[in-house]
């Protein structure tokens, strides 16, 4: 562990949502940034964001942006991830890609650092960050997987409309403000629950096949039966998920929740007398994993119930791709043998 | 069947959101109303409220109130399905109760008429009207349940506030204009999640109770494996239910869908490819129960996806109370046996 030393960070998309999360949370946990780089698309190039007291512009990216840069936080759509990140592994810069081109790909690590931190060992110049339902839903099912073993999940999720960028966001308020407007989508957002965009033709969305291949990488579970339907919601942050699952061994709600206690990036929020569960509104602006609503499913032997919320925009997404970066530092990951 | 008669109709609980509905419904159905009472608690009393194009003054029930009357539809709160529900049964009066009072009485019907019209044939007095949630859900599974049998279900629930009442909505629309929000309450409901009142020490809530103890009753499945999470959404109305099911005999997404299609009350919106599926949105102020998102789940035998969504107030609540008063005069179902 090179425990002094700073890094040259790019972050790359950082005038959308996750960009600017990702800026801010690299300054909240302190990460050892010597020189910060912001880039992004057309759109977004000359603002100016604040990092660590000192404003920086938005550059767009060129052939040389990344010489000098250690590790890049990309959240800048498919044509950056497809584009900008080969670029940057081909400079020796490191790229944690918040998006989903990267996530399936064999020579690509997928990791969570509470679930699969070795997985980030064997990388190849580019480590993808999950997609932000997978992450939180891993985090709760790996102490299960570890203890008792999993048979079976079904999810319903209770997605925040904030995973859709900004634009869903501005999209749901001046919905929420215009009792008659005529939308020129055919779904209104506000008041109403809507899907993600429809595979060709499985009848599945991207969102729910994404959870389905990711969580099955991630866990090393190539085989683990899911079942998935994902839900969006008008809320500005935070997504729910209403699991039920089956494990492999016995097990009881009172082992359950001390699996779940003992493991890293879990708040166990759980006293149904006083009304305590975990919600959007409480995990947003936070970085764990919450749990609540741990239940007997009597409906199946050894089945439970679990709800699961945390903030997507920051566990789901810019810190969980800042923890990444923390992994590569402190256990030296920087050599790799470039796919690319 | 008396085609021609009229009847002597009372609405108890008039001021509130459900009751307003029922006013709406039976003008809408043109139910044969010969004299209409409006009834409530002193805090609606004195409101009018139209119907059929004349004003109607909401009084307070007194003992002589239901002497006249033949059928009188109930959502007024647990005080007054106890009290003045038994008092209307001894003037002869046929009550629909749509509070959850008697609904597990052994001696009342629960009663949802594309399900189980045959039970309200044995009523003593008093026909339940069930949970919203679990209407629109026992619609869905019933064509289902005939033709394959099911084995288990699982259902995570998507409900507006709606179902609290107006006191509720008003909460929700002041929440949303007011960032700074300081609740007397726990959770906010805007742009949030929350779960419906605990149950003393199991860790459900009493909605979740509600459903499986109503759909055991109205489908005669005493036994059925159910899984259920209800949580509740910021939505101005409609009810939203992710279903994964297994049925006992092998079918496919063809046969569920055809089996669907031809049930009285159910209307398929399923066409992924140009982004149709049922909403909350869509279902405000319509009656049927919508079913979309029907694909197979492959995660178990014989296991299939549903989406199903409803109006709460109607279908779920004011639509259902109607068709069971319309069951009582077209099966002519005026005598009966009093139980109290």
């Amino acid at each position: 562990m090179r425990s002094n030393k700073k890094y040259n960070v790019a972050v790359v998309g950082a005038g959308g949502l996750v960009g600017r999360t990702m800026v801010k949370v690299l300054e909240e946990r302190n990460f050892p940034v010597n020189e910060l780089q912001l880039f992004a698309t057309e759109r977004s190039a000359g603002k100016e964001i604040n990092f660590a007291g000192k404003s920086y512009k938005i550059k767009i990216i060129n052939r040389d942006s990344f010489k000098n840069i250690d590790i890049a936080l990309f959240s800048a759509g498919k044509q950056a991830s497809m584009e900008a990140a080969p670029l940057a592994v081909k400079s020796n810069c490191i790229v944690v890609d918040n998006g989903s081109y990267w996530r399936m790909n064999p020579d690509v690590p997928l990791v969570v650092p509470e679930v699969n931190p070795i997985a980030a060992k064997e990388h190849r110049g580019i480590i993808a960050n999950p997609n932000c339902s997978t992450i939180q839903l891993v985090v709760a099912l790996k102490p299960i997987q570890d203890k008792f073993g999993l048979k079976r999940v079904v999810v319903s999720t209770y997605q925040s409309i904030s995973g859709a960028g900004q634009k869903a966001v501005d999209r749901l308020l001046n919905e929420i403000g215009d009792e008659t407007h005529q939308s020129e989508y055919k779904h209104r957002i506000a008041f109403n629950t809507v899907f993600h965009e429809f595979t060709d033709d499985s009848g599945f969305t991207i969102e729910e096949n994404k959870m389905f291949n990711e969580i099955r990488k991630i866990m090393s579970l190539p085989e683990l039966p899911l079942a998935v339907t994902c839900v969006r919601l008008p809320t500005l942050g935070g997504h729910g998920e209403s699991v039920n699952l089956e494990t492999e061994k016995a097990s009881s709600v009172k082992e359950i929740r001390d699996a779940l206690q003992k493991h890293d990036g879990i708040k166990i929020i759980d006293n149904p007398s006083e009304d305590d569960y975990p919600t959007p509104a409480l995990a947003m602006n936070t970085d764990d994993v919450y749990v609540g609503r741990i239940r007997n499913d009597t409906s199946i032997q050894n089945g439970f119930y679990l709800w699961v919320v945390s903030d997507n925009l920051r566990k789901g997404a810019a810190t969980n791709a800042v923890q990444i970066a923390e992994l590569i530092i402190k256990n030296d990951y920087f050599e790799f043998n470039s796919f690319l």
